[in-house]
C-alpha cells in the first residue's frame, strides 16, 4: 500500500523495539524522507513507570499500554511489524527476523531495552516475578490479591493462616513503589472487604543488598523515603543479600524469612539482542557506544535506551525513561543530519554529541507520598505530598495518547477519593507457590518478629 | 469478626455461585436475619452480556467484572469465600469445599450456571474457545488481533497470507454478537492501522446447525438479523453441522472451511455441580426443580439460574440473565417467608410459585444495529438503531456498580465516536493454532468463494 517499500532512492531505517527510545525515534524519523519499519515482538507500547499501578490493581492494562500501530498509524512512511529480531548481518546491513525473513536497512536503531537479571539464578524467576511487561503486572496482581483470599479462606475454615508477608527483593524505585502500593492496598482499599482477616496486618519488607534504598538519590531523600515507607508499615533491610528464594520463604544467609508473595525488583540485564550484534558489550550486556550513540565503526547503527552503555563525564547514563526518549530523538535527528549532508554537503551539527538532559528523578511511596530530586526547570528536593503531586502531573503528561491521560487521571481521581478500585481481578491460576494450606497455630505463634517487624522465622 | 458464624439461633444460608442468580439472592438475603456465605471459585462477578465486548477489545475486563467482595462488602451478615464446592451431604446439610473444609447450612442456593458443551468433542476446546469467563474473553481477543498481525507480517515478508477467515460456530445471541463485533473491528477500528493488508478483507462466517439464527426470536427478527449481518459482510450458513474442528480449518461433512480463528458459541451444559447434588438432572445436566425452584423433597434447597431446569406452562425458562436474577430474588424472598412462618406461623405467600417475568430479548449486531423483542413495558419488535440504543441503555442500567456504568458509558461513547480503542492488547502467547506460516500464492488462489462469501476451500 502507500509506503514505498523497496524504493531505492529513499533510505530505509529499521527501529527495533517499541519502548520509549524506539517510539520517540520513530516519531522523529517520520518527519524525514525515509521509510521506517518499527519491529517489536509485542503489539503494544507499555508505559513502564505506571506498570506497578497495574500490578497493584489501581489501573487496567489498557490504560497504560497502547497498540504501537495506533500510536504511529498516521505516519504514512511508517510500518509496524510484530516480529522479533534474532540476528544481524552488519556488513550486509540486514536484520534477521524470527519468522525467517530478512530486512535491509540503511540506518539501524536498536532499542530493545533490558530484562530482569536473577544473577544466574533463573530458577528464582517463577518464585519471584519481576515487573517489566503487562503480563508481569497481571501476574503480580494475581499473586498479591490471591494471598489475601487464601488467608481469608484459611482463617475461616481452619482458624489460622500463613502470615501475609510480602517480600520485595530490591530497593530501587520499582521496589519502593511496589512496597508502598501493596501497603496501600492492604491498609486502605481492602480494609472493609474481609471478615476474618485484617488486611492491614499484612507486612511488607524491602530487602536491599546495598547500604541504601534508592541508590540514585541524594542521602537526604533516601532518608525521607525510608521514613515515609516506615509510616506505611513497610520495613526496609539494607545490606541484606538474598542467598536463596524458595516457595514460601526467602533466605538471607541462614536466616529464613517467611514470604507469602516474593517480588523481584533487583537486577536488570540488557536484552539479548545486545550480544547478538556481535559488538563489544559491558558486564550487563549493554552495547558500548560512543558519544554519538554509535558502536565503534558503525555510524549507521544507533543503540538507544537501556540497551546502550553511554557514559557522560565518566558517569553512566541511567536506564530510565528520560534518557531513553532523548536517545531515540537524538538518533533520529542525527540521521536527518546525515541525509542533509548527503544532499547539500552541509555537516553542521554532526559534531554535536548526545547529551543527557537530566530533569531529575521521582519515585512514589504509596498514596500521597513520594521523593522528587528535581533538576529542571529548577533545583529542588521534595518529599511527601508536593513530590507526589509533581509525580502525578509529570506522569499523566508523558502518557502517550490523550485518551489514556484522561482515563488514567479519572481512574486515579476515583481511586484516591473513594478508595474504590475496579481492577482488582484475579485471573489465571488460583495456586500460590509455597502457600501452606495446613498452616498451624503452632507455626503462627513463631512468625512475626514484633521488634523490627521484619518477620524473621526461627533459623532452620 | 462482625458476622455471627456458628451462631445457633440465626439460620445459615449458603449461596454457591456469584453470577446473576447468586449475587441477586445474596443481596436480598442480606436484609434477612440470617448469616450468608457466598462461595465462588473466582473473586469476581462477571457481567456476561458484555463479555463479547472485552473479547473484541472495546472494553477492559475491569469494566465488566467486579470483585464479589466489593459488591457485597457493606452487608455485615455476609461472607464471601473464594473456594469451590466439590460435594454435598444433603442429609447432613453440608457442602464440601475443594480445600477439604465443610460448611453447614439451613438453606442452600446453588447457582453455578453453565459452561461450554463441545458435544463430547472436548478436543475442540483449545481450537475453538468459547466465551464464558474473563480469561475466555482475553484469549479470544488475543487470537483475533493476532490473526491480523500475522497476516500483515506475512504479507510484508512473503507477499501472501492465509485468508483472514473467522468462523463462529453457533448462531445464538453470543455468536451473532461476536460476528458483528469482529466485522466492526476489521472494517472500522483497524482500517488505518495496517499497511500491507486490508483488515476489511476479513471474512466472518456464522455456522448454525438449526434452520435459523437467534432461534429464540420471532421469524421476522431472525430475518432482520440476517439482513443486518449481511450489511456487515457477515455470512450465515444455517443447517450447517460442524463435523470436525482442526487447527486452521473447520469441516462440515466433507467440506473444508479455512479458518484463521474459530470461535465456539454453540452448546452449553450445566455446571458439574448439578450432577454432584445427586438429584435428578436433565440431558444438559440441569437440576429438575418444582415451581418453587426446589428439587423434589428438598424445600431447603434452591437451584437458580442456568443450572435449574424450570418449566413454565410447558416451556423451558431460558438460560439468560433475566430469569437468573429473578430466580435468585425469588429464592431469597421465599427463605424470608419460611423464617416468618417459623416465628409467626404466618404462611402467607408460601403458595406463590416462581414466575418468569419476561421483559423480552435483545441481541446486538455490531455497531448501531441490533434486534429487540420487547415484551415489557410494551410489546414491540425493533431492529437497527432503535434496538441498539435500547440495548445500550438497558445494559448500562444493569451493570453492577455506579463506577462501572460511568466507565463503560464513557468507553463506549469514546469508541463509537472516534473509532479509537485502547483495549486492543495482545497478551500471552504469540502463536495461533493452525496458522500457516508458509501460505503460498497457489493456496491463496483457491480460497475465498466469491459467490456466496462463505470461503469454502476445495474438498480435500
Amino acid at each position: 500500500m502507500a509506503s514505498a517499500v523497496g524504493d531505492s532512492v529513499r533510505k530505509r531505517v529499521i527501529v527495533i523495539g517499541g519502548g520509549f527510545a524506539g517510539i520517540n525515534a520513530a516519531m522523529h524519523l517520520a518527519k524525514l524522507p525515509v521509510d521506517i519499519t518499527l519491529v517489536d515482538r509485542r503489539n503494544h507500547h507499555t508505559f513502564q513507570p505506571l506498570l506497578y499501578q497495574v500490578a497493584l490493581a489501581v489501573l487496567s492494562p489498557a490504560e497504560i499500554a497502547q497498540p504501537i500501530r495506533s500510536i504511529l498509524r498516521d505516519y504514512r512512511n511508517m510500518e509496524v511489524l510484530m516480529d522479533e529480531a534474532v540476528g544481524f548481518d552488519l556488513s550486509e546491513r540486514r536484520v534477521k527476523l524470527k519468522t525467517g525473513a530478512e530486512l535491509e536497512y540503511d540506518y539501524l536503531i536498536v532499542a530493545t531495552g533490558s530484562t530482569h537479571s536473577y544473577f544466574g539464578r533463573d530458577d528464582w524467576a517463577p518464585l519471584a516475578p519481576g515487573l517489566k511487561t503487562i503480563e508481569d503486572a497481571t501476574e503480580i496482581r494475581r499473586r498479591v490479591l490471591l494471598a489475601f483470599e487464601l488467608a481469608e479462606r484459611q482463617m475461616q475454615e481452619q482458624g489460622s493462616h500463613p502470615p501475609l508477608n510480602f517480600v520485595i527483593v530490591g530497593g530501587g524505585p520499582t521496589g519502593v513503589e511496589l512496597a508502598g502500593a501493596i501497603s496501600d492496598i492492604a491498609r486502605l482499599y481492602m480494609a472493609r472487604d474481609f471478615r476474618h482477616i485484617d488486611p492491614a496486618s499484612a507486612k511488607v519488607l524491602i530487602l536491599e543488598g546495598s547500604p541504601n534504598v534508592l541508590a540514585a538519590y541524594p542521602p537526604d531523600l533516601q532518608k525521607k523515603a525510608v521514613e515515609q515507607l516506615a509510616k506505611l508499615g513497610v520495613a526496609v533491610r539494607t545490606g541484606a543479600r538474598v542467598t536463596d528464594i524458595q516457595p514460601g520463604y526467602v533466605m538471607i544467609g541462614d536466616e529464613k524469612l517467611e514470604s507469602a508473595v516474593t517480588l523481584w525488583a533487583a537486577g536488570v540485564q540488557a536484552s539479548p539482542l545486545g550480544k547478538m550484534l556481535g559488538l563489544p558489550v559491558d558486564r550487563r550486556g549493554c552495547v558500548m557506544v560512543d558519544q554519538f550513540l554509535n558502536p565503534e565503526g558503525h555510524p549507521e547503527i544507533f543503540i538507544c535506551g537501556d540497551l546502550a552503555h553511554v557514559e557522560e563525564n565518566g558517569k553512566l547514563v541511567p536506564g530510565v525513561a528520560q534518557p531513553a526518549m532523548q536517545m531515540g530523538t537524538y538518533a533520529a535527528k542525527r540521521i536527518g543530519l546525515f541525509l542533509r549532508q548527503e544532499t547539500t554537503g552541509d555537516r553542521t551539527g554532526l559534531d554535536i554529541p548526545f547529551h543527557y538532559f537530566d530533569k531529575g528523578d521521582m519515585a512514589t511511596i504509596g498514596r500521597k507520598a513520594a521523593v522528587a530530586n528535581i533538576k529542571w526547570p529548577f533545583t529542588a528536593r521534595w518529599s511527601g505530598l508536593p513530590a507526589w503531586v509533581t509525580w502525578l502531573v509529570v506522569h499523566i503528561f508523558f502518557l502517550i495518547g490523550f485518551r489514556n491521560r484522561i482515563a488514567v487521571f479519572r481512574q486515579w481521581a476515583w481511586t484516591y477519593l473513594t478508595f474504590q478500585d475496579g481492577a482488582r481481578l484475579i485471573t489465571g491460576s488460583q495456586e500460590l507457590p509455597g502457600w501452606d494450606k495446613n498452616w498451624s497455630e503452632e507455626q503462627a505463634s513463631r512468625t512475626v518478629d514484633p521488634v523490627d517487624n521484619t518477620f524473621a522465622a526461627p533459623k532452620t
